[in-house]
């Protein structure tokens, strides 16, 4: 839902026009790995110049390697940090 | 679970208090439909100043016709652009 | 969920960083009463300054009783409104 989202923005706003990252917390995390039926898309939507994020919690708390991401893949922290400190720099949420 | 936060929060704010959008994206442009289950609650809603908003992209996705929908619902070109566009001018966000 | 982002956020941040308010909405609010298996989740969020917070119209819907609830949960007279002021005042939010 979320790639879908990137990608309807992408296409509504025009590439280059709007910065649209993508971070996968919780169970979501599971998606990323090559394998997962997304990678396709999500290598796509890298292309375009969606920032996929990965929260390193959630990696651990499910015994995910990180090595086992695709490169594109950007593990942070936490991500709930992440969504906490880039509203406060006023980027927009939605939640899938 | 968004009709009745809508409600709830026009209940606790006094109608006219507050400006509370409505917007279906994903799969629940299927609860928009007269039909549903929910039309006669839409309905009082839009009557009580609440703007129903739908996503085209969605409604596209699933294959359903604009002209199926009640008339006052408003369709917009992509859901996910305007929480986005919202957010940006300030307006806050509720994901039920 | 919540819990386990609050408990992240704090985790990752440092507690007395940063204020993490729990809110329970709808059905969530269950998990509030002793006995719900987060009980103990809770009270040690509690300890750490997280404010807990449940939704009036959530309990009345689902017929429970406010003095039910541990004593560190306060009541607020709705989610929603709780949500929409919270964001107009600048606190970011996050939807588990």
């Amino acid at each position: 839902m979320a790639a879908a989202n990137a990608a309807n923005l992408i296409k509504d706003v025009g590439e280059g026009g709007v910065e649209a990252p993508l971070l996968a917390n919780g169970a979501a995390v599971e998606g990323l790995v090559p394998g997962s039926g997304l990678a396709a898309e999500l290598a796509e939507l890298s292309g375009k110049g969606v920032e996929i994020l990965a929260c390193r919690n959630s990696l651990r708390s499910l015994g995910m390697a990180e090595e086992d991401l695709p490169g594109f893949v950007r593990v942070v922290p936490a991500g709930i940090t992440e969504l906490v400190r880039r509203q406060q720099e006023r980027w927009a949420y939605v939640k899938p």
